[in-house]
């Protein structure tokens, strides 16, 4: 087969072509560069310049970079999908992936793909833009990242949904709590107790009392529950306690307000949030009131957060490490976003 | 035995604080707030306020709390070493710890303990403060940081030294390669072997092209290896050709002339480093010319970079998964500092 390389694409004769539009190129005639390359290091294809000289792969190469920098790291991206055994097509966000063994055509693609290079950043309004099209388009986003060493790591982006499952119970009677350093203290040891085996709130000390985090004081307190006795320097507590209570969170914790938010909104939805300290996000999420293995790792960002790649893949690789989603939080104006990102096995 | 609150200490009697002294304060007669609450929480010390009354163990430990907001958390901490079989004194940047079963005068303390909470910050400076303290006091540095759930982990922090073990060998050849998107890729198969498997460089395409990334590149560059052929849109790197290729890179990624400068550190030294990626941080760093396991992950940060607690679980955390230790890495006046910070199992 021959073809011309032209403005850009690979011009290739009409009935030759056909051969190649399922497998390559929906535009009867035109091959994309990744694709022309793709084939002419296979010996499928004899492409001249425009002179009428054939080029040697190393030539159309460098050819194809001179046109376009991201010729790069999308040939490296499209050679990868077909050694996985892939139909991939340049086009849309970067390029359409279809399902295995389907012929363009045959089917529509699953994904689209979006290229990155490890030394690439990604905000979150860009995830968030890569969901919106997915809807409207019907396809499911994944992102291609291009490591240093030309390894390539797929991600996966989805809305998280937390399901509002079932109301969760609260205590009835009235709890006083004190201030104790960062958190707060419930001295009444039946109390304590009632509040930590039943509604699994805070840590219960071998002496009987319940120590609650400032987001657990918080929720308590905006349901009724808790009554914060004030220490003197906090005096001003006692009008509006929980917004008092917030503010003086916030001080002590920048990001407190927007944490909340997460919480208050993850407890809404009957799900049970505890401290994912220790696997190195704000939450870990377990299934309504029960404590087993949690299936979420929730982290709270700010709707402006941009990811450096290497934070994105240490936050997901650590989750998966320890069997659990990993989700990123944040407020819109509608309430919170959920969004999922997780490595994809292609 | 009987104390007095005074003055934020309790005052013991001179020949009952001897029996004391050994195992709760180098200070005779004086006990720390921790201290005391926790000889008044094992029922060994009776304690009166500054009228005379005596007090339960919840009313010390709010009178302990309205002297100092830091006491919840320290007094977490104190009986977390305790239950755990050490010997600890507040003091010092916070506490002072003892080798298991040392009491305090028979052998030095061989750490000084700063407490933190999870929803705490720590900037670079302030570790580097601590080893700098650390260095002048012959200790070793803890931090402890208290969770939501007010569970505590343990993290030592360690300068890191790489040996500066073999010179490196380089290829004598000079060997031209070009631009490929946010790479560089040598054409010549004889040199692409030979740079990729004597000198473990960049990685080998199946047509045997090698693909460097930048940092490579720019190293190879130094060396006097590598030639870069320009394409017509960069031509201004003839002249000074290391010089404007740190240029154009700086302008593709923010900060490559930190990765760059700690990269090519790690190099001079004779480490093999790839890329980190795969484990979220820039660098994996192998022995000296060997490629089995690297023993270092390296993550470069600026000099002003400010931790929130999660995310230094998070680094450490993964980098243990993988039997790694966790190094940040950070440009200085005297060149590249490393700092070693790795869970501790107390």
């Amino acid at each position: 087969m021959q073809g011309v390389l032209s403005a850009g694409k690979v011009i290739v004769a009409g009935s030759e072509a056909e051969s190649l539009v399922k497998g390559h190129s929906r535009k009867r005639g035109r091959l994309e560069l990744e694709e022309a390359a793709g084939l002419l290091e296979t010996d499928k294809i004899v492409i001249k310049d425009e002179e009428g000289k054939e080029m040697s792969p190393d030539e159309f190469l460098k050819r194809a970079l001179a046109i376009s920098p991201e010729f790069g790291l999308r040939y490296l991206v499209y050679n990868d999908l077909k050694e996985r055994g892939y139909v991939v097509q340049p086009g849309g966000v970067d390029f359409w992936l279809y399902p295995r063994g389907v012929k363009p055509g045959e089917k529509p693609a699953r994904y689209f793909i979006r290229i990155l290079s490890e030394s690439a950043t990604i905000s979150l309004k860009e995830l968030v833009e890569l969901l919106i099209l997915a809807r409207n388009m019907r396809k499911a986003p994944i992102i291609a990242v291009v490591d240093e060493e030309s390894d390539i790591t797929y991600y996966e982006v989805k809305d998280a949904k937390f399901e509002n499952s079932e109301a969760r119970k609260e205590e009835q009677r009235k709890v006083k709590a004190s201030l104790f350093g960062d958190r707060v203290v419930i001295w009444d040891a039946d109390l304590a107790e009632t509040l930590y085996r039943t509604y699994f709130y805070g840590t219960l000390t071998k002496e009987k009392r319940l120590l609650l985090s400032f987001l657990e004081a918080a929720y308590l307190m905006r349901k009724g529950t808790l009554e914060l006795e004030v220490a003197p320097q906090l005096s001003t507590l006692n009008s509006q306690p929980f917004e008092r209570f917030i503010e003086y969170a916030s001080t002590i914790e920048t990001a407190f307000r927007d944490k909340y938010a997460v919480y208050a909104d993850l407890m809404e939805k009957g799900q049970m949030v505890k401290t994912g300290f220790k696997f190195g996000s704000h939450f870990r999420v377990y299934k309504a009131m029960q404590l087993k293995h949690s299936l979420y790792l929730v982290h709270v960002l700010s709707e402006e957060h941009v990811f450096p790649l290497p934070e994105l893949s240490r936050a997901v690789r650590l989750a998966h490490g320890v069997r659990k989603r990993m989700i990123f939080a944040f407020t819109i104006a509608e309430g919170i976003r959920y969004v999922d990102v997780g490595r994809m096995k292609l």
